[in-house]
């Protein structure tokens, strides 16, 4: 099916409505979205990837930040796919509520999108909803994710400037112990700053940037309490920073060939499943002889 | 070509100077190695993960196990994938020769593979290289490699029991950091335990063992000091025992799914390289305009 051009000039354009269509196409891969993303014409907006653990107020941190990007008077998209975030489902009421006025601003489009569990495929997924939102006019794009195992590194592979929030309590050990975050983190962010030991976890937390030695960025580690907009402008200040040095041709050029890699792995595994292969690996053990290789055989061939 | 029937009798057999020319084969992917791969019987042989940052002593670790398991008269396979590994060549001599001794001994065989960079490659070619073993007369299968950034991740897919070696120096916080070591430790091992701060440090693992909460193997947190021989036997049967409730047919079944997976995904993107993709898409944004999607179209089917 080819693209209605007409669809291609209204998310040029813009317009609402033909946005979230185009988006539940791409989510639910309806036939003919593959079509509509090769039509697109994607510009280079900075996306900004916004996570960390539950709880840390990462829903909190993007509503501040979205207030103050509009101050500037931005067009700002926001993809949260935190299963927890108010702009989610399960959420809780009184953020909705704050969060409600930016539903009705012409400037601001907020999409949730399901986490269907697989963490690689929704990486996958973000990626192309993300372009979606780069062909609309929008300035800046927030991706705000839940950081739990992997999924903090899914993040990074995909977003030009990757925020990572912490809270300082639950104890210093804990908190560093979430995976790769030196590895992924462009900004950290020490949240609910209000709280006791935060400035300590910020000092750690600056000791270990700084043992990893010199680089062309030293990750900056900022005190937020979002609730109270405080440490906010400064944060902005930070994302735009980094954005320049993330529009360099070579790092582009870069996150464009990871962003390749997944899709081009997702296509080509396409209609195999994870489940399948582990019902018909039982099977097999039930009846005795197992050989994992040539078992693999008959599903290297693309369906 | 067919695999000849003779090289897979001696591979059943142990035949060493079999066992090392097909590994070889299976390395660097000689034509007819998934053949060879489909002939083996691959039995049941537990295999055991070692990872760790570089420096833990993860080599002196694996040595004094060796000798712990020789002790009981069992036949041991060692892959090193480390390359700073004593068994690798980037060694330091005095670690060489105390190791020498093993490759005399008729129950042991040891065999380094090189880190070819990619991560990802380099644990399909584990999964594969260790079912060469396994297909041979071995009791346990011990592997080892070096901590980096994600690669734990990758030896806990194909591990029935990973052990995750850190030291006590360095500081708490640094070493907590190292990404996911929580989620894929079946035993923790504080190596270096005279150092000062080993129990602290092993305390502070326990606690947070303990705070993710019931499961059904409570990940111990054990004290060597691998130069010594101290805690090796204590490490012997907690790996034994894990090895037992690992030996379960659902847990067998789904780590057989995840390395089916990975072997199939490797297939499939066959022939595709990131650097060439890059490349190519250096030049295409050099010429303006550039649309990820319909990149990515030519290169879904394999060719």
């Amino acid at each position: 099916m080819q693209p209605n051009s007409d669809t291609i000039n209204k998310i040029h354009q813009g317009d609402r409505k033909t946005i979230a269509r185009s988006i539940s196409l791409v989510e639910n891969e309806v036939d003919g979205y593959r079509e509509l993303l090769r039509g697109l014409t994607i510009k280079d907006q900075p996306v900004v990837g916004i996570t960390g653990p539950p709880g840390a107020g990462k829903s909190s941190l993007v509503n501040a930040l979205l207030a103050e990007l509009l101050e500037d008077d931005l067009n700002v998209a926001i993809l949260a796919v935190d299963p927890s975030s108010p702009f989610n489902f399960g959420a809780l009421l009184g953020d909705r509520i704050r969060l409600n006025q930016y539903y009705e601003d012409p400037r601001v489009y907020i999409r949730s999108i399901a986490t269907r569990g697989a963490l690689g495929g929704l990486s996958d997924k973000i990626i192309e909803i993300t372009d979606v939102l780069k062909a609309a006019p929008f300035d800046i794009i927030l991706v705000e994710t839940v950081g739990v195992g992997q999924s903090e590194v899914e993040i990074a592979g995909l977003a030009d400037t990757t925020v990572v929030v912490l809270v300082p309590e639950a104890g210093d050990e804990i908190q560093t112990m979430k995976a790769g975050l030196m590895e992924i983190a462009d900004v950290f962010v020490v949240n609910k700053a209000d709280r006791d030991k935060a400035e300590n976890f910020a000092q750690n937390l600056r000791l270990m940037v700084m043992s990893r030695g010199a680089k062309d960025w030293e990750t900056p580690v900022l005190l937020t309490t979002a609730t109270l907009f405080e440490g906010i402008p400064a944060l902005k200040a930070k994302i735009i920073e980094h954005n320049r040095l993330a529009a360099d041709g070579i790092r582009k050029a870069q996150l464009l060939s990871i962003k390749a890699w997944k899709l081009i792995r997702k296509e080509r595994m396409a209609g195999l499943d994870r489940q399948l292969l582990l019902n018909e690996i039982k099977m097999q053990l039930s009846k005795g002889a197992f050989n994992l290789h040539a078992f693999v055989q008959k599903f290297i061939d693309r369906k």
